[in-house]
């Protein structure tokens, strides 16, 4: 795991707040900040530029536009094919748990509020949608094809119901324990049900 | 299941287009149909009772105002109590199994329109938020108390992650082969791993 979070940390927040260092990189962590408070309507490309200290032209400059920017600030801040391959090595039947610890690594920070502009954007904004579907079918979906196991695609959608499912009551509807409880008791509550969708039969009675 | 089948149409449809013959009722489908394509803030009370075929000062006379009709619309159209019964009715191990089936079976209803009108509502309405929060604490809660197992508020929290990532991925994301599956498929593949956040023990690297 600490490979996955050195590398995490490499992505997710080189450059945040590096004053021009890294200006796509603050600027994509001043994005989710302020989709997250105002949502996708609200909040305009000067907003975000002024919280990043850019010009706004850099917007343009590096994403192309509001859509672009947003679509990318709602994505994860990690490269998949990357995470992808650190998931892969190691135990096949612990990669429920190195995933639950990417996962919650990624989004405690900043007290969910990446996860929660997904989640308010997503019932109303296509380019939302499209990110969530990217990250359960593509990822997902690749990871099971390199785990070699039958039904694929229901496996991919079923892990992204147990891990959505996750994010929506921590994050979103902040049920306690959940929303509060350390990493290593949600990992020990879900990791078994979600390694089961990586690689136990689901057509059994029998979870093994 | 086919005693919560029959109740549950009992409450979820009588009266239904039933031109006065059962006046909430009607309004409170109305209701789901018109926050659900329109948001809350767009809504008016106006269309919902036009919607429902009866005058609009009927949405004053049964529930008191948009708000307190939104917030009813957005609950499970079933009276906790009553479902709580069947559901711990019969064997314990197959609990999840129960439930699951009645989740399904409500929410295909208008293609889900109804979760979907629930999750756009929460990251933005307080009364959609706490209707959430009731099913997961109070529903759920209640169920586990009465199975008497450990943990009680941290397994309906995780049972509530299961159920409504479940809902997400079929009802908002549409991410297939989740989005179209029987209701058999869908049971057979997460009934299991329910089951588990209800009476296996949750510390344990094994599910039994």
């Amino acid at each position: 795991m600490e490979l996955v979070g050195q590398w995490m940390n490499a992505q997710g927040k080189r450059g945040r707040r590096a004053g021009g260092r890294d200006t796509r990189a603050t600027l994509l962590a001043a994005a989710r900040e302020v989709f997250t408070e105002q949502g996708y309507d609200a909040a305009t490309v000067r907003a975000i530029a002024q919280r990043a200290g850019v010009d706004a032209a850099m917007v343009n400059h590096w994403f192309g536009g509001k859509d672009a920017l947003f679509s990318e600030s709602i994505s994860l801040p990690l490269n998949p094919a990357e995470v992808l391959g650190h998931l892969i090595e190691g135990d096949p039947e612990q990669i429920a748990e190195r995933l639950l610890y990417t996962f919650l690594r990624v989004w405690d920070e900043a007290e969910g509020g990446q996860f929660v502009a997904m989640i308010r954007s997503v019932t109303t904004h296509e380019a939302a949608l499209r990110a969530l579907r990217e990250f359960v079918v593509s990822m997902l979906g690749q990871l099971l094809a390199r785990l070699g196991v039958d039904q694929p695609e229901l496996r991919a959608s079923l892990c992204g119901a147990q891990i959505i499912g996750l994010g929506f009551v921590r994050y979103v509807a902040r049920v306690e324990p959940l929303a509060s409880a350390e990493h290593e008791t949600v990992v020990t509550a879900i990791a078994l049900n979600l390694q089961r969708y990586f690689t136990a039969r689901l057509d059994a009675s029998s979870g093994t």
